[in-house]
């Protein structure tokens, strides 16, 4: 079961590059040309978007043949071939770019989550992500994420409440903001408040919040800000994440570090299409 | 006249978000509360996206009022602000996340490129994009980079014929595929040959190639085979292309460098939503 | 600000009504004739779908005048005017049947929740909504539940964890879906536990579970429950909630009483449009 | 061959439950988790939307196994089996809730009309269904009408010339508007008109309409009304048909009652997914 | 009112060509570039799509001026101005060729229906459509046959019962067929039944059917099937309907004379653009 | 693999014409009834479309059975069979219209592009197609245009720069508008210029287009043309070009001959299903 969201990314995708036709495929490869192709990892990387690419295969002529050699969330060594894919030339490479351009993506992100989650071992803390992710993909990040080994912050504005300084104001303050959203929002939605000082993070947890969100603190200030909070809420911090300081922000009694940088451009690992021959 | 494929766009980056509605600010925000805000950079960027976030929020609501301070293609100094807008609190909060997501991925974009062209300043040789792209941002991904002072290579399979190795193994050879392309392609479509070694550009000289694509050469490499098209082919250089090698491509003779570099997640530059105050 | 979702709803209610034109309107109103009419509740119900309804209108036709008379979550009296609209007598009869059948379908709801509200002033208990909604309406139905005081369960399946007696099966026990949850699920949502015994509620809230739901229980079992439950979790009764035994449960000790009937197919409440005049 | 717009539908529901992922199923159940289900009527009822439930599990699954027990039409009792479903549990999880929806909402509509039609056993009549649909649902839930026995009357705007007091009023008369019907409408339409009083009825038969709707009249007022039209057109009756009158109009010389009831919000019968083991 | 899918072909059809961008758009005009422009109808034609074509243009760019100088309907001389469109040059040089496709494209089913309905002055006889229409343009191009004077046939197999063939070898006989029809079909459907003999004709007529299909029959031929239809039916003829064939048609005494040469590909007449100047 | 936008198009036609069902179908066809048909070429033509049409059938019911006798471009006698379907009724007649409106579209293209070529034997001038296409149906009528044997000219407006009048107009002059494409357009994509004179098509190769187009020119004034432009430039002739005047244009010395007349609205050739009895 490969994500829900993922159809409508192929169609869109294939529409885009496809949508008017291959003028090199129909121009260059004869139409009875068949071959056998793998997608292959050039550099080290975690996997993330194997079976979404057959799907990509597939959509253009289901009688393509994809074998997965590795699933989604391992790790490929450079030279690892991810897919195998035989069956007439022409739809094989005419998806080619579709299939890349998604698998690309998607372990780019698996990647540089393992790698946060890496510098994590041994500690109780958890890297997660957030709402900053590239329109009409937010589905397929956040499940690249979870492959990664992160895990995921709220979907959308529909999951938790989450009241940031704009909301204080006008709600008229921290106490006032968390007041109305315990009486109106779904008992099932967590209350996070978004912190930038120690005054705030205590009027969070003194109001009742679920999770405080610290924002663009230092660990130093991160430490203190766990001690007034005192066990009352999960402490999330952002805002100055990096693979750097991920360690400090854990020691210094964050839950959760949540960061953009995971879904928001990681690097591109290489992946490429190798031809092993006509058929 | 914002790039026409913004509308879907758009479209499925607020359904994503907001299509199950906003507990926050169900909750938590006075249904009669009004707001002025400014979309502020956060630090020196080149700015895309700026019309194209006004719609995001006319979308929610087209009675928001919206001035832009800033037209696609400027620079944008740090603290900066790029539009204003004001009316009711809920959708404009409501949309805060999806504009600033298009705003951010499309100025990284932009700002990428900018940075790339400033280095070719005094060559003739330019910058280009590939068809490495997000899933269904393409169109708007290309804008960016013509923002940001680059040039576009082709927009889809249906654009130009761009013979790579894989074509060539099937159809028997450089020449045979230029010829079948020649035949049988549109004639208003460009015909460009990807080469590997210095004998490949020989070939596809020979064989007619409008434009050549020298893959994974390093300048000295460019400049030998530049030697050998000697005019008769555009010269375009990809696979190697760095920030930190472009001149070198440039002063070895090629007259395009393209790279997915501009577009495959760029840092995406700080935006950030200023509350003005209520009104 | 209408819910994000309503526009495809309206496209698709017009399509399939109006999608291949209207032989009535074409064939016996002439194409100049202008007229004036209301929308007027024939029976005391709450508005839902007010400014949904002018744009259903405005879909057919941007020069169409509507005036708003009531907004939702407002009571109208039988008799009542809800809306007015001028113009173009064609669209307005075209977008007619629309237009009511969903304002029908959403007062249906508000107004049968507000009904359940109403037997529980005096309470601290609240009524909730459940994912048994219309394929396609869960936003305008959820919409429809706040209008008429109701409180929202979670959106979607990516909000809320919500551990059935299936999910127990094959996770191996109440206590191991929890871990698990705990240690994989976002950190932002909270985690709910079904419970059909005074067993399993205990073992629930054991468990560490936020929400605990008392399936299928009578008043008195929840009696038992919320003491074994003792304050440690949200306590929310499904299954037999209903109009008589609501206040019977909220003494009980439940915190929150979910039920479909306010929107699986509530009784729809009687409006029509009366012609003012030709103008 | 299931309704057309049911893969429509299938689409919206699930992007709507699931298109943001299941945080339950993801968090919870093993990865390669398979079990055994049955979709089980707990009531009484006529099954409607099999194998439609079917492919919403396929839609998340090519590869799970659907054996449909029951075929739409078909009487389930209290217990019956509908259809059974094996496989991995994520898929059939995530897709249980959009499954028993659509089956419950349609089911209720063939329950319902089947209860209407059984009135009318030994009476030529008929019961029929009107355009106060669910947004979004028409389709399907006319398919239903016809699972219980009952019959459609148009499908859409495009269908049947219906003359209303709005279009008379316009038209100036109702042989005007019914003159300008046969002059401009297509000749494979009929032609109904609606009538109020028995003048009206009289009025419409005069002007030579196919089919005249008696509005909101007693049993007696319809006896006089098809003595008036004496044959001249067929009788339809609606406004005060409910379970109750049924007979009493079929009596009084109605050839079609047609009523909303049986589409708009029926009870919706208890269906529930049965765990039948893990395999 | 524009018909309503006018806006979902606009949709496409931009898509289609624009949906990538304009690259000569883009480079070759100034950005600030304004003018103003004609559609003018190089020949003499009937009009139809006027709004629609605004729409387009309206879609590019809402600040773009358009003024409609000849309403969907009216014949226009050679040379004859349709319509004036006045702002930023980029958007109306990327509306016109998507514009001028729809003007022409119903325009052209306008003219040549109008030369049919032209041939019939005088007859009671009418000329209708049929459903060979162009995929994805059925209510456009029935709204193009009724602006030229004809009637449309049905619009989709959801109106009227057409029995063929092939459905009366299923059903085992003409008669069965109609009966099978009459209890199970919508009351306010006409059944029409497609006769090839004279046969045929008699069984149908005898049947009860409401409309008569005389299907590829000389005038002679239809003339004795009137005589043996004998007013029990509306006499439709398709088959052999030109424009020469059709006044004998209609004096054998068929009623509707459809033909799908009015909407399938008629001649296209020429619409073109005429610039008056930069502004 | 068919053209990638056919899935979209039959989406498209198949809702507009069973969105809401297909009353003969239901009520006429027994349920259980199956048969099967042929598809036949009542006239001469070039086949396009069969697997096209293929797939209309396995959307209503992947069960049922399809061979293709014939493929795309292959030429049909008068009677000869294109493809088999067998398998329940019901499905096989709800889409023989939709069916046969794709193959007789895009068979009609086919057969008047191999008209075409056919005219130019012995000649090196080649038959091409312009944007003049159908709204929705650019790719297959490309599609169709190769399949008789024709080329294609720019897919869409992201293609080829085509400088016409009024670009130069705003431009300030051809040799200012190519300098323009040239600085700013794809390196890849060619330059053409619309030449209405001969002075025109001197300043058009002078100014290095690629490729000139020669409008509404008699074949003496290309031949001039020609001579001019000597060799500097590909040329191609629109706007005369008819079956009649190809052989005069090509004999001038033209490269390409356009024509909207091969896809805008050619005459459909007529196909039908014959029924091949029960199963």
């Amino acid at each position: 079961m490969i994500p829900f969201s993922a159809r409508r990314v192929i169609e869109t995708a294939l529409e885009e590059d496809l949508g008017l036709g291959d003028v090199t495929g129909s121009a260059v490869v004869p139409a009875g040309s068949r071959c056998r192709v793998a997608v292959v990892a050039r550099e080290a990387l975690v996997v993330c978007g194997a079976e979404i690419a057959a799907h990509v295969f597939w959509r253009l002529d289901t009688d393509l043949n994809v074998e997965l050699a590795l699933a989604d969330g391992a790790a490929a060594e450079a030279g690892g071939r991810v897919l195998y894919v035989s069956g007439p030339t022409r739809p094989i490479l005419a998806a080619e770019r579709t299939a890349l351009n998604l698998l690309q993506h998607l372990s780019g992100i698996a990647t540089a989550t393992r790698a946060y989650v890496d510098r994590l071992r041994g500690s109780a803390a958890v890297v997660c992500d957030t709402r900053k992710t590239t329109p009409g993909l937010r589905e397929l990040e956040k499940y690249a994420v979870r492959c990664g080994g992160g895990r995921n912050h709220r979907a959308s504005l529909a999951d938790c409440v989450m009241i940031k300084d704009n909301h204080v104001a006008v709600a008229g303050g921290v106490a006032a903001a968390v007041q109305r959203a315990r009486a109106q929002a779904p008992h099932v939605a967590r209350i996070e408040v978004e912190a930038d000082t120690l005054d705030q993070a205590r009027e969070a947890a003194d109001a009742g919040a679920d999770v405080i969100l610290l924002d663009n603190m230092t660990p130093e200030q991160v430490h203190d800000a766990v001690e007034v909070i005192a066990g009352r809420a999960i402490v999330e911090v952002s805002g100055g994440v990096t693979a750097e300081s991920l360690a400090a922000y854990a020691a210094a009694g964050a839950d959760v570090l949540s960061t953009s940088a995971i879904t928001a451009a990681p690097r591109r690992p290489d992946l490429g299409l190798d031809f092993l021959g006509q058929q």
